[in-house]
């Protein structure tokens, strides 16, 4: 065996405790698959007196994490901090420019800056890793790095928040409406007391910049992602999406099309016999096409300490085999320069739910505006009243370009017989 | 960039075919990716003259195939003649033995010579790679070997032969028979002339002794795996394992009990509200149980040329990149020694569906039966008649130790009422 690889853990949330707890438990069965040992140097963590289910006593407890990175005897940092900036990147970029290895789970740093972390990772002949980066312990990383490397990959997208995935599910499964599912998810801890961050989907954002690098060898550029949330989405649009074979999942999206590459985060209609429609509860999942593997899905816990240190270990794994690889699966200065496509051009199926006045002559008004920007209807539904005189009049409509759409929900808004501004939510569909 | 990887095909089916195709398309991107050239040096096929749809004229063909293992300046052979031995176990042995690293789809010779084999590579410090053997363009042994280095597994199971799960989806969606769209599959191509490979469960035993080996790292063991095929499920299973909450998928199942390791292949129920239950026609998927990855799922293409050779180029693809790795996750060495389970011992809960008489005091007869044997139902179904006077009866079983429920079905079926020898399946729940 050559020399130990000797790792310090930086942050000791609940991802940083797990790391800790299987470097002491599993260590040694990991060194003989490896066959290198590995070692714990030392940890770093605000509070060191919390009780975090393991024997810190013999650990080597750094007092300031940044003192980490001038460790000459480490060959490896596990980043758990957290956060796209402050002591997290300043740690990072440490290490890399001292010829130490990261290993990071920080999907906000590597979507912000993983281009120039890439870039000074290679320069300084070092890994930087983020497996658990994306969905916690599903080796998305490794399946499109690595599992598909001779493919072209035409599109990604995913269940990439659990949080939302489990207020959507328990939306359709009890019937209560968003907020009152997002209380009961907040009471019980699945949600954040400030919830934005996961239903408003920046998380699934920064996950999708992540994977649409992956996928199209460039960097990752999440300003370029354009994102919406599951706050709007009603028992109405569960209902009706049913009826038409298709069930709502906040997704994040990235393809290549003869436009550019789109990348977006927003609520989806899927059809219901797929098996991403089966991603139920706290569940994520990632779906790629590409030329030869043709589709693939791989789920699994999207979040967990335990979880999320799976991840983690296997990138320690990788480096303590010796296994190299560039940070998004080319060098860092073949990085595609990729064309973006003009959202607005955008031609995508779509749901969309008016609220209208139940009278005769409306669907013929709202018909004929979207006759008059070239959108055909695929079908109409209407059922009930939800209140007197007022119905839910739902369209699922043929591919229409974004910039048609929203003149054409302009022109339906103004109309005296429409109630509320229309929602609408994107059809995934086969090829899509 | 360091020398070029030069490589030899064996063997130019579809499979072989579109290898060639891809290196000859897509040999430059792949190079970019990992920092080295890769190069076809020489293929070897039966029939120089078929038409593969790649330009064979400036290919280099080797008359005979094994002449490829003698040929000094290749560094890996990809071995796409198949069957279990004969010339493709006597190329690969030549090969690693002359420091050729092998590339292999070949699910018969793994699952069959894996451990010599694996012995073998090691002895020569070369790479033996098998990631297109078992589940087509899924990577499901980079998943296993890497993603999940750090977990140990408790299970691992799968729908693992496209053409069963193709059978068993038609007949769940049209009603027909086994035997009418076994002759539907035929006609199409989807299944072969003589299918007892694909639908008594050989195939899906190869695969899964892999899968076992890399879960468990043992050696592959396929003798110890108990198959049990397709043939017997009729339009009466389907619609009373719907009725039930199930659908019946043919799965192989390795796990790790108290008793000791567990291998099958077998008609499974599996509860439709799972990811592994919207897994329809010709798709594969594998699930994994772990202590810290929780549950994993992946799914995509387990047949097809684009496909398998898509999983063969990912083995290029490491190898390329300089990365190494244990046949089965550990050196041959350190594979366990395990202790295989007695099948008789096994407790798993059961479906049974027996034909009996419409009378009074038939179904008491059963539990009683079962009660001797400390058997207890779970639910009893029985509906309309199929003949005169004689129906089905359903039963759902609590856990049962194979050998009580074998000494239970063969009193039950020397009862006047029982009309045919009782039909069984395994019923998979979480956590099994």
């Amino acid at each position: 065996m050559s020399d130990s690889l000797k790792i310090g853990v930086a942050g000791l949330g609940t991802v940083g405790a797990s790391v800790v707890r299987i470097l002491q438990t599993d260590g040694e069965m990991l060194a003989n698959k490896a066959g290198r040992a590995v070692e714990l140097v030392s940890v770093a963590a605000r509070d060191k007196n919390k009780d975090r289910g393991f024997n810190g006593a013999d650990l080597n407890w750094c007092d300031d994490v940044l003192d980490m990175a001038e460790d000459s005897r480490l060959d490896v940092i596990i980043e758990l901090i957290g956060g796209a900036d402050g002591v997290a990147l300043d740690l990072v970029k440490m290490a890399l420019e001292n010829g130490i290895s990261v290993i990071t789970a920080n999907k906000a740093m590597m979507a912000h800056h993983g281009a120039e972390l890439a870039e000074l990772a290679e320069r300084n002949d070092v890994e930087l890793r983020y497996e658990a980066a994306i969905a916690g312990a599903i080796p998305v990383v490794k399946t499109i790095r690595e599992g598909l490397a001779a493919n072209t990959i035409s599109s990604v997208y995913g269940i990439l928040n659990g949080t939302s995935n489990y207020i959507l599910t328990e939306m359709r499964e009890t019937g209560a409406d968003f907020n009152d599912i997002l209380k009961i998810a907040q009471d019980k801890g699945y949600a954040e007391a400030d919830p934005g961050f996961d239903i408003d989907g920046v998380d699934a954002g920064h996950k999708i910049a992540l994977l649409s690098a992956l996928a199209f060898d460039m960097a990752p550029n999440f300003e370029r992602v354009e994102i919406r949330g599951i706050r709007n989405i009603t028992q109405t649009d569960i209902a009706y999406a049913e009826e038409l074979g298709f069930r709502i999942k906040l997704l994040g999206v990235a393809r290549q099309t003869d436009l550019g590459i789109e990348q977006s985060v927003e609520p989806c209609l899927i059809a219901t016999d797929r098996p991403m429609a089966a991603i139920e509860g706290s569940l994520n999942a990632v779906y790629t096409e590409s030329n030869y593997a043709n589709e693939t899905l791989i789920v699994g816990r999207g979040a967990g300490g335990d979880e999320t240190a799976s991840a983690v270990m296997s990138d320690v794994a990788d480096i303590l085999r010796g296994n190299r690889l560039p940070v998004f699966g080319v060098g860092a200065s073949q990085l595609r320069d990729v064309r973006f496509a003009d959202m607005e051009e955008r031609c995508v199926p779509i749901y969309v739910r008016m609220i209208v006045e139940d009278k005769s002559g409306v669907l013929a008004d709202l018909t004929s505006i979207l006759r008059d920007l070239n959108i055909s209807v695929k079908s109409a539904l209407q059922h009930s009243e939800i209140e007197q005189g007022i119905v839910p009049m739902i369209l699922r409509l043929h591919r229409a370009k974004a910039s048609d759409l929203t003149e054409a929900l302009n022109r339906i808004e103004k109309l005296e017989s429409v109630k509320e501004t229309p929602f609408t939510m994107r059809i995934i569909e086969q090829g899509d």
